[in-house]
């Protein structure tokens, strides 16, 4: 009974299969949409022994060739020493243009392996099994690849699209509370920027997501798949502007995350946060009314989910976000509601109110 | 006077532009392609000071934004550590998605270059102005970039097509011999590729290549970077094998350069040698008669290149041949002439022959 969402992208077009249970099935998934002679398995330290080992067997069982890499887990293997490490050990392990790379783990492991594949001999095969709710419904889906520099998230990086998405939400069981919450950030965040309906449905459905509902999960999942499928083959490579509106809460979430150090906050935590950021900002350029701004808050509370800063540098954070991607040219832009369910980027917004917003939000 | 020449690749198509004196127009020519508020020129520590100022300067003195990254001369540049360093340059001068990299010097600076603007912020736009003879046949069309790692050249990196190329035959005149010598080679290898009468206007024109004649040289750039315009057009990706006939010479080649450590013989000098290595493949495989290769060993001789591989040890020199990218699931592939203007790819080659014709070419 799985639910297949193609991302059609012509001749870059994807699946993505989700499912209850699925993960045995992987192999065939694999076989399915490419010839699997040599796969590097990338997992991290914590799903590898959870999940990876098992892949791997089942592979080579089926007479594939098949070797695992294993990170650290953490934010911090988004870097250049890790994928420095990882182009070293598909050398030693002969991997070659035919190797198809596949990510299982969250979303560090999914960019990291993502990176690798598009950057080893020039571009491999690659395929996401993530593991965390957050890859699950973001990071997975979309193409986005890369690692972090000390100075910017995200800044090295590609466009590279996955040959296959498979999501097994039975792994969803093994993931600690925090990282599970922290992946509802994002799934609130679909709901603000392009669907109303979306939105109302998770504030009536809080309890089922917070126990992890079976039926719930299913469609929240496929859910925000199809919305940011229909987003990603708007705008592939982030040209037009379409695709800018998945950034909403990230330009605020990652400066929070890099000035905190990563790995204080989680992601989606600092999504959070950034959402409330942004649309408080809003607010304060009269484009929406409290009351849309007082729903995210109340829907993440309830999630559990942080909204304040933190003790946090705000000339810092001002600092960083200069460095995002998504200035152009020195200017400050932002992603903010103009009302539930929709949003638009705005630039040359003034500092001034970036300011106010910080300094309003640290407790 | 300029010569263009397109490269039909549809939406990331352009133009080759070949003329003499045309790099003080750099300024129009990248303006004309693109819009540029910030400028990243990239060269190294021979080129920058003969060109890349001047270019600086001229970009500058127009009131665009530029930034000058310089790295040391030699192929030890195509390094991660060196990647690492621009990418942190990058961050540095506040590059953001509209900055356009332009790389001036040889296929070193091009390929690092290139996977700089690949990389960085998911990709950026990128211009090149190869300044050695062997960048402007070769390696600044078609989009190949990338870097080294110790176990085998070009491994890591990526398709990225520039959105121009400027070829100003004038900066040759400052080329040393040795290097000029080698990006010989590199033409050379088109005619027996794939134009018999290139060949053949090579061997008649051996005293005016030699002596850099102005019209011979533009007659001679423009034939290479149509030929190779034609091959990536019909092969962007290295896909379909047709693309793999620019690796003869090669396989052999990056073994050599490899083995006897990057530096001690130039690109074009191992590719020379590479080619007679591969044409006696061919003849001991019966594929050609003798006389294909030795029209090859002596317009190389005429044009001072090397043909022997030296006091490199064979197996080393086996071991990096498998770990070339051109390897399919470790089977040995050799591009192969089987006439003069006409080469195959062919898969499976006995090891014994390949031993064989490195023993016989020690000296």
């Amino acid at each position: 009974m799985a639910t297949t969402i193609p991302v059609a992208l012509g001749e870059r077009g994807y699946e993505i299969e989700i499912g209850r249970g699925t993960l045995g099935e992987a192999a065939s998934f694999l076989r399915q949409r490419r010839p699997i002679k040599h796969v590097v398995v990338v997992s991290d330290s914590t799903v590898g022994p959870l999940h990876g080992q098992r892949l791997v067997e089942a592979l080579a069982g089926e007479g594939v060739r098949v070797d695992l890499l294993i990170v650290p887990a953490g934010e911090t293997s988004k870097c250049v020493a890790e994928a420095e490490h990882l182009w070293h050990e598909m050398a030693k392990c002969n991997a070659d243009r035919k190797t198809v790379v596949v990510a299982i783990g969250g979303g560090v492991v999914g960019d990291l392996a993502g990176f690798l594949a598009a950057t080893y001999a020039r571009g491999l095969g690659f395929f996401q099994i993530p593991t965390t709710l957050l890859a699950q419904v973001d990071s997975s889906v979309g193409g986005k690849v890369g690692i972090n520099l000390p100075a910017a998230k995200n800044i090295v990086g590609a466009f590279w699209q996955p040959v296959g998405v498979l999501i097994d939400l039975d792994v969803l069981k093994t993931l600690p509370e925090r990282e599970y919450r922290s992946g509802l950030a994002e799934v609130v965040k679909y709901g603000v920027i392009m669907d109303a309906a979306f939105f109302e449905y998770l504030e009536r459905n809080v309890e089922g997501l917070i126990a992890r509902d079976g039926e719930v999960l299913e469609y929240v999942v496929a859910q925000c798949c199809r919305l940011k499928a229909l987003v990603v083959t708007q705008d592939e490579r982030e040209e037009t502007g379409i695709r800018a509106i998945l950034n909403y809460g990230h330009t605020f979430g990652h400066a929070i995350e890099q000035v905190g150090g990563y790995g204080a906050l989680l992601h989606g935590e600092a999504v959070a946060i950034g959402m409330v950021c942004a649309s408080q900002l809003a607010e304060k350029m009269g484009r929406i009314p409290a009351e849309i701004t007082k729903r995210q808050v109340e829907l993440l509370k309830k999630l559990e989910l942080p909204i304040a800063i933190g003790a946090l540098d705000d000339d810092a954070l001002l600092a960083a976000m200069r460095h995002d991607k998504k200035t152009e040219s020195g200017r400050l832009r932002f992603v903010l509601p103009s009302r539930m369910g929709h949003v638009e980027t705005v630039a040359d917004v003034d500092l001034g109110l970036v300011r106010e917003v910080l300094a309003a939000n640290h407790l």
